[in-house]
């Protein structure tokens, strides 16, 4: 498919325009970056892992309901999205205390949570991504008092359907991050989920080992995360039972796509 | 007045057991603390004035409807309150960018903020105080949904009568912090105002000048710390006109009280 213009860089993820008005196409890197973007390094499949894994659980969002902004997978690295105009704000779901929220509120890393929580964080890089509270979004008019709401039952419903999905297949959903966005239609506009869900946004852990099969393998120089996401995306039956992330027939095939 | 066991000692002031069940003596000590007690220091006369200054404000918030722990100032340095069971968040109140917000916003510090800002902070110092939202609260159990909506409401009057006694005396309020305690009555408890309201737990700026009149002299090093609490207790009415904190005839025997 053409792609138009790039419109933006992230340090994960290019958006170029797409091929109508209203669309993007979201271009999966292997670029990974932690500490707010202090280390960095290349994995390679990983942008490959990440767009189908991201596909899959966008798609099954999408059936239940949830709004979102992904149109189709176009090709392996390679999403066609729907604009919209992106709300700055992350918003984290969690279930187990892991991350930063261990350190702030002095919990141990793997505590279940009384209840699953919604955090706010100010995307601004230069900041680090500050957590903020529900007045600081309405003072400053970062969103409106519905769209926090929106985002605080979207997120608690993302959070059930996907901890239900990732516990059928042995895995224990510690939390995860997602973002929204405004998308117009017509004179109005709704809150719909964007970004990507994929184990670079994401805390997941083996239920029977505990063995993280997230983004924190390479946060902490654990090693094998491109083959981690591999188990994930082959958990969730993308990749065939007998490959591995870095081996198997598909994903060298993955591999040689752009 | 006798004055019972030392129930607790914080950084600047010392609780004892008061006369009668359910009242507490409330002691200011002259020391001052910051970075979370990494910088100490004594600053003489200073708990005489947060006394005399959080006495006055106490009781002209009584005026107004507002339910505190105040009871009478007893001597130079000791009130009578009543016992509360503390709620372990500090509410930050702002007006003005300063301080923690301006830093973890990127705000300049004196940018007028939207609007009025309510913020918590979970009081743990081996956690520096973290900011926490209401999820946090909620979740863990701090305070119930009804007492966070009563922290929020009563903050923000008492916001809105501080501005004006200070903005009459050629003061503006940059921000304060408060904390609440639950106060039993029979079966039932509700929330009132605990703690102290003194130039140690708010900002204040000269109008004219933007001269700081408050704690933030002492946490920059530059110095006058005492001379302006005295400054703002002389404006308030509290001490006499041609009296200064250090050398004034009152102040002296303010000095000499235990």
């Amino acid at each position: 498919m053409a792609r138009g213009r790039k419109i933006y860089e992230g340090k994960a993820k290019i958006l170029y325009e797409g091929p109508e008005p209203g669309t993007l196409i979201q271009y999966f890197k292997d670029d990974a970056t932690a500490n707010n973007a202090e280390k960095r390094a290349v994995l390679d499949g990983k942008g490959v892992l990440n767009n189908r894994i991201s596909e899959l659980v966008f798609t099954r969002l999408g059936g239940i309901g949830i709004p979102t902004h992904f149109i189709k997978r176009i090709n392996m690295r390679e999403q066609l999205i729907k604009q919209v105009e992106v709300i700055p704000l992350e918003v984290v779901c969690r279930n187990v205390a892991a991350g930063s929220i261990a350190k702030r509120l002095g919990l141990e890393e793997g505590t279940q949570l009384p209840r699953s929580l919604v955090e706010f964080y100010y995307k601004k890089d230069e900041l680090g991504d500050p957590l903020v509270s529900e007045e600081h979004i309405g003072a400053f008019g970062w969103a409106t008092a519905q769209e926090i709401d929106d985002m605080v039952s979207l997120a608690l419903r993302v959070n059930d359907f996907m901890a239900g999905m990732f516990a059928a297949i042995g895995i224990r959903l510690v939390d995860f991050k997602v973002e929204f966005g405004r998308h117009y239609e017509g004179d109005s506009f709704r809150t719909i989920l964007a970004d990507e869900i994929s184990p670079d946004s994401c805390r997941l852990w083996d239920m029977e080992t505990n063995e993280k099969l997230d983004k924190d393998r390479f946060r902490r120089d654990m090693g094998g995360v491109t083959e981690a996401y591999a188990e994930v995306a082959r958990r969730l039956g993308i990749i065939k039972e007998n490959e591995n992330g870095s081996g198997g027939a598909e994903i060298v095939s993955i591999k040689g796509d752009k």
